[in-house]
């Protein structure tokens, strides 16, 4: 069997490489996860990106129940592992009807590199059988974020951190670093730091409809974010944000 | 006047985004360099992405001579400073016979974010007209080097740097972080380190024509890759390349 996961970009259908295009339509079977942890308005927008490119019928279209972690297991790897254990099981049961199938396609959100788990699940299916394990790469929320402020991600020749807020909260702003991109942050993990000489790029919603922009020092910014991303998330009913925080001197160059 | 900035991807007209092809599509002007430092095949490669979406003899192609750096300028950043002046002074003088003209898209490799100066370049230009800047995000080599490996960039929850090769030289390995990636790397900085717990992941022309993969532990596959990249330059003329790097332990889960 050949797997190939399809980066899809941040949930804009214009986000789609002619490769990821391609490789969909390529596709014996697309392999979609149904809500699952994910919001309604989440899976719609990934079964209609699929559709766009093989037609909202398609016989190719293939669920499968998206397994939910295990709030019972108290270690946090263990039951990150088992719930991976969990979607790779159903994974092959979803393809376990179509057996002689050759082609199976798997839509990931954003790229497959970043922050996403589907690598790790595939290679659990690469112990249950042959697998020809293929990536087309997808834009990040990252470059979406910088594309929608038209910032670029480093300073001149310097580095940049892509991290998360937890690892922001729990370590602070690393030494001899000036650019942070921070994701997966459900707490304003910004407002852990000293304001002081920082600037944040905010964006929820990078990309899609609805998208939302913010930007200044952030002792100015910070509060404001807070409020905008409280609103819109009870208005939405879910959020996806993303936020770089550059802070200044440090004998690095201007933006 | 209308300057849409288009990632193209890392040459593969296959990255092309449905969202640049259109941008591409819609502009009045396509500004490209002429060959300037670049290589001819780079040159060539280039136009013949752009000539894929509009068309080899296209009135709309406008090439421009793309200056040099200025050797006798002895500060590195000065030296930077004056080349983007002049290339914003090349720009608006390829412009200058199209001053109706509204829509003008500039191609830039990859993703204009990272590690690019055409943002820069374009914020000199908003100083000497009114300017709406725009940014079509395209893949990185980033992700097509993480595509090509199959592999995470990030390892479970745990954040990453995207440095540069001189960086890497006179900093060393910055304390905390499990995965470095690195890029514009002319003189296999990774030689530098101490390669005990460390494993490379490697790419030259990532995702192009002529693609080479390599990786394993630092100490063996590094003098390999040092040759295989002597190798690749003196074949082809050039080379672009990439690589992550991964320490092991530190309390980090496998990749
Ligand atoms: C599990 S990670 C997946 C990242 C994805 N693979 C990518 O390439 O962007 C989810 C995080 O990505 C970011 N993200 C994804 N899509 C986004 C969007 N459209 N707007 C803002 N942030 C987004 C948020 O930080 C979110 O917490
Ligand atoms: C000036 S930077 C431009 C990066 C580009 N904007 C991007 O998004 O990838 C040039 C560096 O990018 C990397 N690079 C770009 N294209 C590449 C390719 N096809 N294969 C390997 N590395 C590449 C190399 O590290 C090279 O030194």
């Amino acid at each position: 069997m050949e797997l190939t996961l399809v980066g899809i970009g941040t949930g804009n259908p214009g986000h789609l490489t002619l490769q990821a295009v391609e490789a969909i339509r390529a596709a014996d079977i697309l392999l979609i996860p149904d809500k699952g942890e994910d919001k309604q308005e989440l899976a719609d927008l990934r079964r209609s990106i699929a559709a766009g490119c093989v037609g909202k019928d398609d016989a190719r279209l293939v669920t499968f129940p998206m397994p939910g972690r295990d709030p019972g297991v108290p270690d946090y790897k263990r039951r990150v592992q088992l719930w991976h254990d969990a979607i790779a099981q159903a994974w092959l049961d979803a393809l376990a009807p179509f057996a002689g199938v050759r082609k199976v396609a798997l839509l990931v959100w954003g790229d497959p590199a970043l922050f996403d788990s589907t690598l790790r699940i595939a290679e659990r299916i690469a112990k249950a059988r042959p697998l020809d394990l293929k990536v087309v790469p997808g834009l990040t929320s990252l470059q979406v974020l910088a594309a929608s402020h038209a910032i670029p991600l480093n300073r001149l020749a310097q580095p940049f951190l892509v991290t998360t807020g937890r690892h922001l909260r729990t370590h602070g702003w690393p030494a001899g670093i000036d650019t942070l991109v921070v994701m997966l942050d459900g707490e304003s993990s910004f407002s852990t730091l000293d304001p002081a000489g920082i600037s944040i790029w905010w964006g929820a919603y990078v990309g899609m409809e609805g998208e939302i922009l913010d930007h200044g020092p952030l002792s100015e910014a910070g509060p404001r974010i807070t409020r905008a991303r409280a609103e819109a998330r009870a208005r939405r009913g879910w959020i996806m944000d993303i936020y770089l925080l550059r802070r200044e001197g440090s004998g690095a160059s201007a933006p």
